[in-house]
């Protein structure tokens, strides 16, 4: 388990039931917000290069010895706001590195993970900066607790219809199985090509450990695998991007060929261009994601400034690391094999939100017909 | 840098001064107490042959690319205290052997580490059960500066001088290469073989890297290797053997060619008997220690509760396992030649105070002349 150090109660509470349903030991790295910060203030600069390879090898080797992985999501989203990017850009990149071979095996669901929310004062302040620390906590906690179903009369209840609405949704885009798909909003039109092979995921997952998992809470989309060469067109993001304490606003791109060959954005462009520029996946798409504007999240119409809960506000995709799960036996695949199918490769995954309430998506089958999928941003069924 | 959740304060000082000396990358592991309860009162019974032996290979596998070790020690002295003493044994020993590795590669000095202390809530209270909380740990502070000499004017220069005078007294023992130690003292007179090409330390070491670290914050002894097979006489301990949980008072042992042949103790003589029955080394020395009547560990009359402190507190020696450093070129050397110096071999490593201000030792030199070395707890010289 990780989590920051303000997240300890709602860690101990896990660990107490994780104990109750039969876990053996439960490990938990606590992060600490202040110790990250005087490495920025006082670490010598070839420090930005290194990151804790021992620590990332060590849960790799744990994962594959069968210990599962939750992570409690809360940090502050602006805490490297104003430090020089440079270096956080490269303790990024050294980090996702090292993290690479754990990450591996999590998002091929080697084994069974999850990612949680608690609410820290950090993060609520900047969701609700005219609060009071302790009404701005009370609030995040509530919105949490209104993305996951737990303000509903029987949460295990709600979660699980919740769960089986989400992987109904997306068997009925498996059996589809449509070539692509087609955008069209205020400043979108746009073709996406869906990976050979690819497979709609949604809500929980069964890892190879035969345990069903729910990697997200809060999850409202239905996600797979575009081709990396077959994105053509443009698109205009309808939300900011948080990115490592950056807003990025105004984000307008054209694609040709799975590549974006022009980009501009009203804000944090210099970190938007930093971004693409990681590797080549990096200015590919390897997810697509499709959420409906009813969902809890969107229709709260808050920003939470952290992926789990923004990237669940819109239909968006993602720039970069393509997930092998969503092709059909990718994890049994070589890279080469993934490529061939269209898998994108690269060090950064970032999601992008494209949806609206003025979104029209249709599904284009294999034999060229156009059919409606969202309408409106609502499923059109 | 590993740390009880309570040290968090020192854990970010120490974080914050690592990065200004030059540190690339500070990473502490928090251990949180609450947690490890949770384990006792709620894991499943095969949990406790567990460790997170992942976690220790990461730790290895760290200093062997150079990473140093700081250990911030405070736990709660009686956490365990009412788990089940088969479980916290079972732990331990499952802890201990994915431990090693790691452990093998700091006791050898093959990267600079140092144990320091935090005052924590819980060791206050035990240290201070008459006061109130907040008096309680300020008075635990201030026994640890004091015994560290941070009350002293220049503690820097305090420590300096300290650490001279403990190596000055490794090297005039070992240049003395004295063949025993007679020990006399109410209830004491006890002749101890000291091992072949024995080796005294004390104070700082320079490890592998050529860095010069404390290993222990405080200390105050000089210490050596015994011969496993050469103590006789008998035997009074000086201050209660606190040992997982159980206090052992009124010590009163008998050797015999190194053997304890014959115990007693007025309190907790089963658990001292279970301890020696571990195995046959138990019952053998495994490390001499001399530490003078007048440090301040001593002269504070408190026991901590904490090895790194309490065994600084009187000349003692230890049960079980011997220090391979204490023999000259001892990394280098097999068992078995480690074993034909007189090194003893044990699971445990127990220290038990047998100094006091009415003891007397003489060094008796290779042709069988006594020499004063302490007189009453004080350096004789």
């Amino acid at each position: 388990m990780t989590a920051s150090l303000d997240a300890l109660p709602l860690a101990r509470r896990i660990t107490g039931h994780a104990y109750r349903a039969g876990a053996s030991l439960v490990t938990t790295l606590f992060t600490d917000e202040e110790a990250t910060l005087m490495r920025y203030h006082y670490a010598p600069d070839p420090s930005f290069d290194r990151a804790a390879g021992w620590l990332y090898d060590g849960m790799a080797a744990a994962f594959r010895s069968g210990a599962a992985r939750l992570a409690i999501t809360g940090a502050n989203p602006s805490l490297l706001a104003n430090e020089d990017p440079d270096k956080v850009g490269r303790a990024n990149r050294a980090m996702s590195r090292s993290y690479q071979p754990a990450l591996e095996l999590i998002t091929r669901f080697h084994i069974n993970w999850t990612i949680v929310a608690a609410a820290t004062p950090a993060w609520a302040a900047q969701m609700f900066p005219n609060d009071a620390p302790d009404v701005a906590l009370g609030n995040l906690w509530d919105a949490i607790f209104a993305t996951t179903r737990i303000d509903s009369d029987d949460p295990v209840a709600a979660w699980k219809a919740h769960d089986a609405n989400l992987q109904k949704r997306a068997a009925f885009l498996n059996e589809k199985r449509y070539a692509a798909l087609k955008y069209r909003g205020p400043g979108t039109d746009f073709r996406l090509g869906l990976a050979d092979d690819h497979q709609w995921l949604g809500g929980g997952s069964t890892a190879e450990n035969g345990l069903y998992c729910i990697p997200n809470m809060p999850t409202e989309e239905v996600f797979s695998m575009p081709h990396k060469d077959r994105a053509d067109g443009t698109v205009t993001a309808t939300k900011p991007l948080s990115h490592q304490g950056t807003m990025i606003e105004g984000i307008h791109v054209r694609f040709e060929q799975g590549r974006i060959v022009e980009m501009r954005a009203s804000k944090g462009q210099e970190v938007l261009q930093k971004l693409i520029d990681t590797d080549d996946g990096a200015r590919r798409l390897g997810e697509v994601a499709l959420v409906p504007h009813s969902s809890p999240i969107a229709s709260s119409g808050k920003l939470f400034f952290n992926t789990l809960f923004d990237e669940n506000a819109a239909s968006h995709v993602a720039l970069g690391q393509a997930y092998t799960s969503c092709v059909r036996g990718g994890e049994k695949l070589s890279p080469e094999e993934l490529a061939g199918k269209g898998a994108n490769k690269s060090l950064i995954h970032v999601d992008w939100m494209i949806g609206s309430e003025k979104l029209d998506i249709d599904g284009i089958t294999a034999s060229a017909v156009a059919e409606p999928l969202m309408r409106r941003g609502e499923w059109a069924d």
